[in-house]
């Protein structure tokens, strides 16, 4: 459906535009840096759980579009929302999710410049988010070249472990108890994805090819890359920093800690390609942010080898996924 | 609850952004025209009835967000839309709506640049769009003056005779036979509606000092303009164009034809203030776009009488109506 989107008939886009395959449409205006923009939904029971602290449903829905703006190297400038919800939602619930509005807002400097309400059967909580690129050309995910590197920032895995103890509280209720500070820490990589957005303008200036937000998961990400690069990459999965607080209680969350890391979805890391003499001065740049910049692969040319653009090697060996990540409505 | 999402905390909006208590929310640059950006969802049984030809709904999602550009004078730059629908949902409905995403596109001039599609329990088509004001400043809710003439663009009260033969055409089908042309063309006011841009921006040229796009009904509209402006104003209700088809089809289709025109929500016209001596300019101007402008009342100072911001006269005496127009949820 979302290729449908892409491939939208209608008033034909100018070459000044570019159509959302990206991770934000990207508008070059005469006057000014080129715009960024962006629109996410958030529907109840499908991404997020009802019973969930409403004030993540509205931080996450304002911050997995900035997400999107720092894929792109940009800022974001303003966010709208639309929010749909049933004639007999509780008042307090609406009110927690105003005040995850505004705490994303605050920490992401983002203003929120109001919105649309609608009655509907479910709560549905869409963003859209404008955003600029002032001191680079927005960085897309057709740019990776053969003989890149392959990079992420920080650590994976840590949303789905936050998501899979959250599952299991349904029944039982008592995290700190059962998981300790690692599980408390993982629950909140899970409900307040911190978007790197510092990270993506300073990776933008240090010469970033192609870049993407690991939403869906990193293998399955950095295929959206190699799709729309035309190229292949090789990543050894051993270099693939794995979030301490999943290895801490690994054993009760997850079968796999390597296969949770590259398959899980909603980390909202960068993952980047850059020229291999851009790497030193990237991590340098990206360090100052807090967090670290990690080389886990290389790009190659599509022809020169068989078999999946993404080929995962562990002790030489090709390792494989049941999914390369999560699985959206008809494929996106 | 738009009340709310209008005085959001969280990051400050700063004085060169303008929140979306207006028709669009604008956004002064440094460089080039100041941007308009809106967003608004339609919901499957509460904005659009899931039996109308599919394309309709893709169609109205767009229109009605460029209704909101045309209501500052504005141009639409890009749009991009977020699909939620179950699963289950036919390929061929999906079809059609992205056919009527399409049409609008390409009737609007405004490129559709993809967006986000996610599963949910019911259809909720939601579109942000982007516009921008090349030759004037936004016209806003909030400029209207005493002394100013009222005025509107087009004709009334045709979007809710069509929506009352669609909600009997679901028993009977044939409107045709029952309303002859007529009825058709009410269908299409309903159906389709056609933003005033053109017209919103010979207005903006021409002085208009506070505009909107009539979506709740005429006197809430007006009713918006008010509050905003801290102004009242009287209209005269003979003065308000019907829309002729309505008129033919009359007595099937409502009990008070003078109620449905100054009630009756989504005619997507222009209701506009503007000085006296601007008029003539303003009504030539909007000629030239093959609609009427005409002058239904005006602007008064708020402290010159008591009682309802807006004063429907008839004969010398206020008319009132049960209800001014369409009620939000919450109230918008």
């Amino acid at each position: 459906m979302a290729e449908r989107l892409r491939l939208m008939p209608g008033a034909e886009i100018p070459e000044t535009m570019l159509g959302i395959g990206d991770d934000a449409a990207v508008i070059e205006r005469r006057e000014g840096p080129p715009l960024l923009f962006t629109i996410d939904s958030m529907v109840e029971d499908v991404h997020f759980l009802p019973d969930i602290p409403a004030e993540y449903a509205g931080y996450k829905a304002l911050a997995i579009n900035a997400s999107d703006i720092a894929a792109m190297g940009g800022r974001p400038l303003a966010a709208l929302v639309s929010f749909v919800a049933p004639r007999q939602t509780d008042v307090e619930w609406l009110d927690a999710v105003y005040d995850g509005f505004a705490q994303a807002a605050s920490f992401l400097e983002t203003p929120l410049l109001g919105g649309d309400t609608a009655v509907g059967p479910r709560i549905v909580l869409t963003v859209a988010m404008l955003g600029s690129c002032p001191d680079t050309a927005p960085v897309l995910r057709s740019g990776a070249r053969p003989g890149d590197v392959v990079c992420v920032t920080g650590r994976f895995g840590g949303a789905t472990g936050g998501l899979r103890i959250l599952a299991m509280e349904r029944l039982i209720r008592k995290p700190e108890e059962d998981y300790g500070h690692p599980g408390l820490r993982l629950l909140d990589r899970h409900l307040k994805p911190q978007p790197r957005l510092e990270a993506g303008r300073r990776l933008a200036k240090a010469g970033a090819t192609a870049m993407i937000d690991v939403s869906d998961g990193l293998v399955a990400d950095l295929g959206h890359v190699c799709e729309r690069s035309g190229v292949k990459m090789t990543v050894e999965a051993m270099s693939v920093p794995i979030d301490v607080d999943l290895e801490a209680v690994a054993d009760k969350v997850t079968h796999n800690v390597l296969e949770t890391a590259l398959t899980g979805g909603e980390d909202f890391e960068l993952a980047v390609t850059l020229p291999p003499d851009a790497f030193k001065k990237a991590a340098a740049a990206v360090k100052g942010t807090g967090i670290p910049l990690t080389r886990i692969g290389v790009v190659e040319d599509a022809a020169s080898r068989e078999g999946d653009d993404v080929l995962v090697l562990q002790d030489g060996e090709p390792v494989r996924f049941a999914q390369p990540g999560w699985i959206h409505f008809e494929g996106k």
